[in-house]
């Protein structure tokens, strides 16, 4: 049996531990004395536009030892390349369908497993839909990721939580190192989160431990605005000298547009940039204290040195859960996690159709935002900590960590 | 006896392990027969400005266990608090200096450790010139710390392998996510160091792991246009899909200065921002690639839970040298570290006059520059090999690292 695995969207550090957790469950099962033919797993380059040019990489031969698996679970990025790539609507351009199908069927693929966040569970649910209705052998699977945790239908996504615990650990030196001055000043931390701010939230994890920043938490799903911004800095200021902001990029103030770029991407997201330095420009001419903005950027998607072994033990499960549908036959499946419950932490594993994931933002709670709309509850503390447990250890030589690649 | 210490200057990784290498040495030789005093040390808030408030803990009661002085070590940032402070010349204002004086003798101070940067030891070498030609009995040695690496009279600086470690491992993370899309792209990675490129350079170590990337290196030492970087990545792009390039941020073109802010620091030093974010627009604007920038801000100062084993060691090292110095009744010396060899890595600590070290500014050696200005040699790359070595695990708990606070 042949199956085929591709990756999409943006990087994390969990997603090549969802395909390591494809790979060795597809093998666990294919030793099954069920299956007589021996299993074949072929890794797509470049999500699907590599499919559409054929360029696969035997995952057979590239990971041979479990020193190979390993190092491919600790490296971050999608080691298989990735794209933004969006399927057309059916009955739009058939013919893209028709050559999928066609690559899908000469290659003998039992099942097409795509990882990626809620765009990518488009493509799983246009093409399982397709591939259904021309009765084709060949099924479709989603695997979920992405550090915004803004899927629907699950209680988180893998590539979250070691997102999460990037920001949360790097935020805790960054107040070390804004509070060396014995003067008022004012730190702006810009996460990523377009839509959803999930990630930003999550900073209130340092509470546990006895921070009492970050002080100010901007989230999208609230109103912002510069004039109250500046207020609620003035009201920390008055209290500290040294007040901590943590900022969603994705925050939106209607008395400002100036800072956007104003280009989209492929998805006609627009590209967001530079609210936080905004918003540091804004402190410096209304307030006139010490400011400095740090934007985390694409450290905070792929810092995998820092990963939460939670999120990679389960993104690998997931990964696993995936194949065994894959076993019973599904397509148009995308794997869910459900918590069962939060101490001791435990999760169950599920699935949905891909088309109720599709495209939808699933916000950040208004119940653990606060009225002001710039501080989180303590249940969302909760919810967000066992997410961001445990370490793994990175494999290192000459003092610097070793990644799994592919050869091209 | 009693000894006061103090910090100064920018924050880094292993200041904290310097202040505990200067305690715990003070102590060392506090034990011996030949002192029959007790030993006491002061910790003073924020460097001479606390000084002259009068802002002291005391260490022998912060310090009390193994673990307080361990997670000392490991916390980032100057847990006494900083300061940007310059003494003025002698004659110019004396009173300041008559006023440290009759706080050091009025509160019985031995010596006065400074832990900073070539500003700091320009304050080791005024102070103790004033106490020395006034008849005081108060000494003052300098101990050295900076990310910049820029201090003369010696091999490297503590706080720079620890800066050196964190920016190779993010940008070799960040090589995976820029890579992810079969695109040409363009990666700029912006590194601290005004006047020096020892940082940016250090980039180079990541060759030792077969990372080809960064492509291009620009230091402040080397001449630099944006008509020559354009070129440089437009070269790099025939070869490759991925160009990385690290810039210091103190690369000044002379055919661009519209990104600087134009204000200075409290030492005249001008404060530079955006040369990432402007080469970024450039690449944009005349290349047309995808094109991304980042910044590493404070986090290359700050970020503990990468810090380098041997700097943290040599850190304290040079602490517990500047307290022999002490314990021999030397004055106006700063410690410096001289390199052995590198393979066996071994150093030999001694000391030099602060004077020597005041003010001047260690340029990254042409030598290891290419004809070009783009790239480092493999001679630097053995250099910095050694300063990144060992990790140092933080102490953890619910997920994220503690550190050692002083009572305010």
């Amino acid at each position: 049996m042949r199956f085929a695995i591709a990756q999409s969207g943006g990087p994390t550090c969990a997603i090549n531990a969802s395909l390591v957790g494809v790979h060795l469950e597809l093998f666990a099962n294919g030793n099954d004395s069920a299956h007589i033919a021996p299993i074949e797993v072929l890794g797509v380059r470049n999500g699907i536009q590599g499919l559409l040019e054929e360029r696969f990489v035997n995952l057979n031969e590239a990971l041979q030892s479990e020193d190979d698996v390993d190092l491919l679970r600790k490296t971050p990025s999608t080691a298989l390349g990735s794209c933004r790539f969006r399927l057309p609507a059916v009955g739009q351009d058939d013919s893209i369908y028709q050559k999928i199908q066609h690559i899908l069927e000469k290659n003998n693929i039992d099942t097409f497993f795509y990882i990626g966040g809620n765009d990518s569970m488009d493509t799983v649910a246009k093409l399982s839909a397709w591939l259904s209705a021309h009765n084709s052998p060949v099924k479709v699977i989603g695997v979920p990721k992405t550090i915004d945790n803004d899927l629907v239908c699950m209680d988180h996504t893998p590539g979250f939580g070691s997102a999460a615990k990037y920001v949360a650990m790097t935020i805790q030196e960054i107040i070390r190192d804004s509070s060396v001055y014995n003067v008022p000043s004012v730190a702006i931390c810009e996460i990523m989160g377009r839509d959803a701010g999930w990630l930003t939230a999550s900073t209130c994890v340092l509470r546990a431990n006895g921070e009492d920043a970050p002080h100010l938490i901007y989230l999208p799903e609230s109103d912002f605005s510069i004039s109250q911004f500046l207020a609620d800095v003035r009201e920390q200021l008055a209290q500290r000298n040294t007040v901590i902001c943590a900022v969603s990029e994705g925050v939106t103030p209607p008395d400002a547009d100036c800072f956007r770029s104003g280009t989209n991407d492929e998805f006609g997201h627009a590209y967001l940039s530079g609210i936080g330095k905004f918003l540091e420009t804004q402190v410096r001419n209304e307030i006139g204290v010490k400011v400095r903005s740090m934007e985390l950027n694409v450290m905070q998607r792929c810092s995998s040195h820092l990963a939460s072994a939670c999120d990679l033990k389960e993104a690998e499960n997931v990964g696993r859960y995936a194949a065994k549908l894959a076993m019973q036959g599904r397509t148009g499946r995308v794997v869910t996690m459900r918590r069962v419950s939060d101490a001791p932490y435990r999760v169950e594993y599920s699935d949905t159709a891909a088309d109720a994931v599709a495209n939808i933002t699933r916000k950040f709670p208004s119940k653990w935002i606060s009225d002001a709309g710039n501080q989180i509850s303590d249940e969302a503390v909760n919810y967000f900590l066992p997410l961001i447990q445990g370490e793994v250890a990175p494999v290192m030589r000459n003092g610097l960590p070793t990644h799994f690649r592919f050869a091209i």
